[in-house]
């Protein structure tokens, strides 16, 4: 759902998986349907507009809907998706609010569907082993995360910096990876956060769309972390790991790749893959076989990001440490 | 004067300069007066104690005193070696208070003697190519700057970790490493700053003696900055810089070397120096030729990183972005 950039991607990711592939489309642009049609060989019955998808709940050739589309549809869409009874695959951020979130969940529940976030970071080989090393104990008690995200918007009509679109600024996009990052590679949950926001730009990004926020979080181990998130800074996307033992890098850390890891014992020297590749047949494997991915990337992960993106707009809002309290 | 660890390294790299050397000793100790003495080839006549060592105004072998004892001791000895008419360098942090530095600024203003401060990092080569390669425009407009700073503190009886001769934890030992790199990579002066204290062993790390410090310092260009100070955290010492076209990466950055710094375009190449020889030089040539260095290291500078230190505590005690307004 949504045949934009990145469903292009996942769409080309598609044509080499194993356990999914493009079985219909959904899309507002007629000439898109048609062109993708093609493409990908889907038969007009399985080619839907926003105003008649609901249609695919008597479609036995689709399992499961992606939905790729500016942030504030995603509730909408995700229940849509949900009551048409097809498992749904919501690109990240998962809603514009906590609130929204919840309520996807319930729907997926009710209808007895999975709800899965686009997180493909969660699959990529050099953030599993350094998963697999910190849970081998590799760098002792941790310490310190840093994850700094960003790079510079370009195009200021984009949706992404329409407030009503996308909900918020960088911190939704981008800023979202260093959240991500920090959970997983500590591996625990935050419980305060103190956030500063800096817009050098106002006119490019307009109220309640943020340019730039630093933000910093605190764990219950005392695990502390330091991220970064901007639409307006580049040469960024730095994970950084370390504990009594030694440190993991990834720089990058979370674009489209190659992703180069190292720890202090050298290299990870893992393989480039194509992420989304490995991300549809970990989802296929996920929604098929009850698979239970080593890092999660179900609802209640995405809503609980949704909850600590609201605890640091507070935080900036208020110039004060605020707790995170998650569902 | 105060003849420990530190002041052993540094007299040991004066044996290599071309423009300073060790031509008295004040210690508390007598044995190590002694052998102090013997080693270094100075006379009774130039040994003193801490009772005794304002007799140096008398004394014309020596023309500047370095005080490297701790942080609380600066304030008095620093105005006592300035009354005797001799030139100071004092080991950072200047003080433990902005008030005390600034009595300090003035005992050796009205002295007509020189102040500097013990920061080595800004003679050094990969330091001075980042920061002429800013002045150049090669990172463009500068966005963010980061400063890691951190170690683990060894044993818990030392007096870096006894508040009273310290003054505060890790941010005056070592988080000024980070004000420091902040000032001098950004190249202006911070306007505020929002920090957080994370302490996970109140056993070692006493009422007031800060564990590790997490600040962040916005600058009137739009600049920001994200540091971290501790005494609990290892594999850091690192800087970041990045701007509009560039970046620069010191990792390590500030510690006894070899510092290894790199940009966009590759590595920096710059050679290991002894630190603490090259600043001896080039602080003989700011003392006898008043040489203006590249980098600042007066006692105003010093002070002004004193303000800072205090904005941060503030910020730490109130859990708020506090704005920081220097001398």
């Amino acid at each position: 759902m949504g045949l934009g950039g990145y469903a292009e991607r996942v769409a080309e990711a598609m044509q080499q998986c194993e356990r999914a592939k493009v079985a219909g489309l959904i899309s507002g642009t007629p000439e898109k349907l048609v062109k993708w049609g093609q493409k990908y060989n889907i038969p007009e019955s399985s080619r839907y507009n926003y105003d008649n998808f609901d249609a695919i709940k008597d479609n036995p050739d689709i399992d499961a809907i992606y939905v790729i589309t500016p942030n504030a549809l995603h509730h909408d869409q995700v229940i849509r998706s949900a009551r048409a009874g097809k498992h749904v695959i919501c690109e990240k951020p998962l809603a514009i609010s906590a609130k929204e979130g919840q309520e996807m969940l319930d729907a997926c529940n009710n209808a007895g569907v999975k709800l899965l976030v686009g997180y493909r970071m969660r699959f990529e080989p050099n953030t599993l082993e350094v998963v697999r090393l910190r849970n081998a104990g590799a760098f002792g008690r941790l310490k310190f995360f840093q994850g700094q995200c960003g790079f510079v918007a370009g195009d200021p009509k984009q949706w992404r910096l329409n407030k009503a679109l996308a909900g918020g600024g960088s911190l939704m996009d981008i800023g979202i990876y260093a959240i991500n990052g920090a959970r997983y590679m500590l591996g625990e949950d935050p419980v305060w956060v103190s956030a500063q926001e800096t817009k050098t730009d106002p006119v490019k990004f307009k109220e309640g769309v943020d340019e730039t926020i630093q933000f910093e979080l605190g764990f219950p181990s005392g695990a502390v972390a330091s991220c970064l998130s901007s639409y307006n800074i580049s040469h960024l996307d730095r994970f950084f790991l370390t504990g009594e033992k030694g440190f993991a890098e990834m720089w990058p850390s979370t674009g489209y790749g190659p992703i180069k890891g190292r720890t202090h014992q050298g290299d990870l020297g893992k393989p480039h893959t194509v992420h989304q590749r490995t991300q549809m047949d970990e989802m296929a494997a996920i929604i098929f076989d009850n698979n239970t991915p080593t890092l999660p990337v179900d609802g209640l992960t995405a809503l609980q990001d949704l909850q600590i993106i609201e605890a640091i707009y507070r935080s900036c809002a208020s110039g004060k440490r605020e707790p995170i309290k998650l569902s």
